[in-house]
């Protein structure tokens, strides 16, 4: 009998059940109450999530949760965090807001957690304050250039740029005593500030909104690096952990900023460091005189964050597969949001369970068994850095690892309606493209997701012509650690912007207590249509994934990025490298002889799929294409960095768009004299990528060639 | 059809046919002429294997040679490395020999190379001559407790005890100069030493026989650990090399031992410091006035030996298997020797050389190809530190680790003709087993190979009874790397020594120029029925490997092991752990869960070996067995070692026989403080240990179960 195979009566069927309905549904529901990591209605989740993949007429196979005791952060209820301006003689004459304006009836009450920055420490230091832009490390060298004594202050930033923690990193390099963060309406609002103009009248961030974040710097529970945080594991004492910020931490309404920022005294910050908070931003220290405070007023910053341990689930479920049990497609997202989070993480959520549903009832009918096993995963404290995912990855490396053929990531699944977006490593691009093209796109018109998405995004690739383009995964979200630290191909969807309507960094209520159902339902998503796409698309490719007889795994497309971050290290870096006797030869035989192997493999899969190939060789050359993705780790390639070991991925501080190690060390030697140990780094970051090519060549290799 | 599985009509046509003479006549072409790493002779070999494998009636499907570019030592040809006695005024009083005897006309010639120790650096030290027994830490601190001054000393040390560069480590930390070693007679020659005594007289070493060795404290080519020593890889400088003896050292034969140590004056050395020199070993410094110098001269050490890169060659066979070309049954020897390397390595080459011609002879005729692949190794360089196979391992590591069923090695086939001695891991205990039930041995009697090896080397299992026992892997030979470093289960087999009739540390002639064909001829094995004995022993282990449906690796087996670990750390440890708060309850667990799901396999693979399963399915349970081995790798585990990553098997210097990383650490802690960071470490290590353990019961755990 002919092998189980790819059914497109089935894949259609799925396609046409997956319900804009119901996942508005399970979005309500879901989004109800807010659920901050380990809060009880976190619990409650954990508990309908159960219930749903136990469900008799459309539950899967098996469910579980299970706990990791891991360190969070949360502010004090009894001692709130505080932010003040106090006057001359030591009197407190304005408060920042410590809640955000109760503007829905849904950002009141005890569950609405102080917006905070989770890990900052707690203290309360008092300053003068300085405007110091996004915070990075130049814009700190910004204001010393200008003679600004940092020594003491209080510094003022705005989100983006760089990380959340690294704004209090380089501060505290230069003496800065605590940091506040806020989110202008230049990077968020378009420009737009007024109430009127906000949430909930737009989609724009309300002038009280806050962002909330975790400040941490790496992911994973900060106690046990590299060890599941079970009860028993071994934790490192607090004065051991590196990452958190060093310095006092509170994040703000662009309201309060506007109060603070438009009464500063001091030189005209750069044009690049203005706003849209309708004043000249001036760098301080202190305030003007001729404005709201007392000129030698100073800011008073009261942080009162705890560390604690607590219980974070995971639930997994899994349909088990009826031919390769032992083979899995991964599908996760968190549970966990900051306040009610319907659209971080919710509408994740809420099209995983539709998922869940259209694929359980097909299974319980008896109508359908995927020839791979498919496992749902919930993961917990993603918030807090990615922990119930990275945790799940340690405890279960190895078989993880040996049988995992992708993994598919849906956090938030609706940013906006205009594109689907992408990000993944090459090997997923194909079968994505493959699912797109037979979905009908949400919007206006009669294209395919597929033909949509390429009028957004694209690129002209030298093997397709023009196609539309997938974004690098960098640790966003809870693929970080499946693809950087697992090596597992993996993929991140959504449906976002239009850019050419919006500058917005991200969704303006983001992480903030107006991240509601209403916001979703109103301005987001009206009629779900962008929901349903997401879960259309994630479903064909996990359908695509578990089903196929040949998995549907494209390892040649990998060519296309060598090339590329080759040609980058030619263009850019060769003469340097020449200077200093470091040839690209061996690099540019490695990337040859992957291609070779590539194209050979793939005329080998046409071959075999032009015949009647036994299960046994179909098998055979299936490892080969899930295993390619683990040829490209290293766990010693970079020894400063936690988890990252994928050679290709991991992240890049240099300029040149080449091997991230290439690059970063590159830019790290630049400034040495030739034959230092910055050279030598550069010399062994090519020899690391060399071997990961070669090896990943000889993976792709016939099994039985030496 | 049936699936192709062992057949036992094949497995005993093999059996009759490995021919001992045909076993003698590789040997005797093998150890015609000394074949050092990288020498002519060296490179001739590769070229007979390639012939040997490339033989269209008895060959191999495939057979390539590759070379890596690595840091071997060698003395100096113009300047040879000298050891003298030199008097008051300065004038050579004495010489010890530069060269060995030629008492067999082999000993001489330029091919021989001059006694030394691979990687001393150059340096000519002069000082007063100590006896330091074997080198160790307690041996150096033993002489300060007496009182003698080791600054600018020639500490003279007799092998054994430590490794071999240990004891210039150690001596270097107590300010000595140079160091010499030799062998005892009362090590190697149960206390005898006249020529008329040992070889060509008897297997025992003459007087003026040295041992060479490699005195590199790690394993794999020095200048590129973790890379390929591919021309293109980067290569370490030399400043930052570490592992190589710190100061100038030289090994020299008993008869000029004896002339040195004879005369010592000072303290008499303790009881266990004696030898069978045949005069009472004192302790220096310096000499006696009534010996035979005067006493105040000194010795003088000159080494001269010079560090080279040199292209060393691996030549790799293959037998593509017929259903599972991409599951690797690996199974090697080194090629290089010290000199005509008779017993080492050729013993081991001539047995794999008649191996591959016996199933070369089957594959050719078309009578027989294994379901798996079979691949033959011939490792260049071992002697200089297992560096072929460990460049291997680096360049091919995802490759290997996702494919190779096991590893087999063997490197000196036989020691003596006693009995079979067998190191490995325990999942192939049961294949050894099986294999060596079927096969006669060589001795008296009519004894199985199992049942005479019972009666030398057993141990009362819990589940078999009295049962052969396995040794444990440690770093002897090529499978190091393979155990250590890739995970995979490894075994080495060798006849060897009747220990109640000898008490030498190893063969007596091991890594001298006496180690010729005469040697094993006259005294080793006449007949060369012992090494019948190990390639049929070896040749039904790879069989049953490559051709059998299910796996022959009862992973269940390391039970045993993990009891035992257990035990001990009961046993020695519970009570020190609980004073500092260490539970050992979740290793306990762990420990309870693995067994649990090893044996519900074990009901698993029962069930299906009743029915008719289909070899996907096989297929899956397989790499479940064939992958529990590398649940037991973290490469994080001991961050101080080099490649060593199994946290059961990597060396424990502690003296409690438990987990090796629990034992060294609470070695390490014991003198500590509580809550010292020792003792964090102690936690860390049984974490690491629970970590691994609970991996391996999942990877055997139903490959659907959550
Ligand atoms: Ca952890
Ligand atoms: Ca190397
Ligand atoms: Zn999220
Ligand atoms: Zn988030
Ligand atoms: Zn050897
Ligand atoms: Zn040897």
């Amino acid at each position: 009998s002919a092998p189980q195979d790819l059914d497109l009566q089935i894949l259609e069927t799925v396609m046409g059940q997956l319900s804009a309905s119901r996942i508005r549904d399970n979005l309500r529901e879901l989004s109800r109450d807010p659920h901050l990591a380990t809060s009880p209605r976190d619990e409650d989740l954990v508990q309908l999530l159960l219930q749903r993949w136990r469900d008799p007429e459309s539950g899967l196979d098996s469910a579980e949760a299970s706990k990791y005791e891991v360190l969070l952060s949360f502010p004090s209820q009894e001692q709130p965090n505080l932010v003040h301006v106090v006057g001359p003689t030591g009197d407190i004459i304005y408060s920042c807001r410590q809640t955000e304006e109760n503007l829905t009836g849904e950002q009141g009450g005890p569950d609405v957690v102080q917006p905070y920055a989770a890990y900052a420490p707690p203290g309360t230091p008092q300053g003068l304050l300085v405007y110091a832009n996004r915070g990075s490390e130049e814009d700190f060298k910004e204001l010393q250039t200008q003679g600004i004594n940092l020594e003491g202050t209080i510094a003022l930033t705005r989100y983006g740029g760089v990380g959340r923690g690294a704004k209090a990193v380089n501060a505290a390099k230069h003496g800065v005593a605590g940091v506040l963060v806020y989110t202008d309406p230049a990077d968020i609002n378009d420009g737009l500030s007024s109430s009127s103009e906000t949430f909930p009248n737009s989609w724009y961030l309300p002038p009280s909104g806050v962002e909330r974040g975790s400040y941490y710097e790496y992911f994973g529970d900060p106690l046990t690096p590299y060890l599941p945080a079970i009860p028993s594991s071994f934790r490192l004492d607090l004065a051991n952990v590196s990452g958190f910020p060093p310095i006092p931490t509170q994040p703000i309404g662009f309201q309060d900023a506007r109060d603070l920022l438009c009464n500063l005294s001091g030189t005209l910050a750069p044009t690049t460091w203005q706003g849209a908070l309708g004043c000249s931003y001036r760098l301080g220290p202190g305030f003007r005189p001729d404005g709201g405070f007392p000129a030698d007023s100073q800011v008073n910053v009261s942080v009162h964050n705890r560390l604690e341990l607590r219980n974070s689930s995971n639930v997994l479920g899994i349909i088990r597969g009826a031919v390769e049990p032992d083979r899995y497609v991964l599908y996760g997202n968190h549970r966990d949001s900051w306040v009610h989070g319907a659209v971080d993480p919710s509408s994740g959520t809420a099209v995983l369970l539709e998922l869940s549903r259209v694929l359980g009832t097909l299974l319980k009918k008896g109508t359908w068994r995927p020839r791979r096993s498919i496992v749902f995963a919930s993961w917990g404290a993603e918030e807090f850095g990615l922990i119930g995912s990275t945790e799940f990855t340690e405890e279960f490396f190895n078989k993880l690892q040996e049988r995992t053929v992708a993994y598919i990531n849906v956090d938030i699944s609706v940013f906006a309606n205009a594109t689907l977006r992408v990000q993944g490593t090459p090997p997923v691009q194909s079968v994505v493209f493959s699912a797109t093209k037979e979905i009908r796109s949400p919007g206006p018109g009669d294209l395919s997701i597929y033909d949509n998405w390429i009028r957004y995004f694209n690129r002209s690739s030298p093997v397709y012509g023009l196609v539309p383009s997938l974004g690098s995964l960098g640790a966003g979200s809870d693929y970080a650690p499946f693809i950087h630290f697992l090596g597992i191909s993996s993929m991140d969807l959504a449906y976002t912007y239009d850019r050419s309507k919006t500058s917005a960094r991200i969704y303006p209520t983001y992480h903030t207590a107006f991240d509601t159902f209403d916001y979703v339902d109103k301005f987001l998503d009206p009629g779900f249509s962008s929901h349903q796409a997401v879960a259309q698309t994630a479903g064909s490719v996990i359908l695509r994934l578990s089903d196929s007889f040949f998995l549907p795994l494209n390892v040649s497309d990998y060519s296309e990025t060598l090339r590329s971050f080759l040609q980058a290290a030619q263009q850019e870096l060769e003469a340097l490298l020449e200077q200093h006797s470091i040839s690209l030869g061996p690099l540019v035989t490695a990337v040859e002889k992957f291609d070779a192997e590539a194209a050979a493999l793939g005329e080998h899969i046409s071959t075999l799929q032009k015949g009647s190939p036994d299960p046994l060789q179909v098998r055979m050359l299936n490892d080969q294409l899930m295993l390619l993705e683990r040829t490209f780790l290293n766990p010693r390639a970079f020894p400063e960095e936690r988890y990252y070991s994928h050679v290709l991925w991991a992240p890049r501080t240099g300029s040149v768009a080449t091997f991230p190690g290439l690059s970063n060390a590159c830019s790290r030697a630049r400034d040495t004299a030739p034959g230092s140990e910055a050279w030598a780094e550069v010399q062994r970051q090519i020899s690391i990528v060399v071997m990961a090519l070669e090896g990943a060549a000889a993976t792709l290799r016939p099994v039985a060639d030496l």
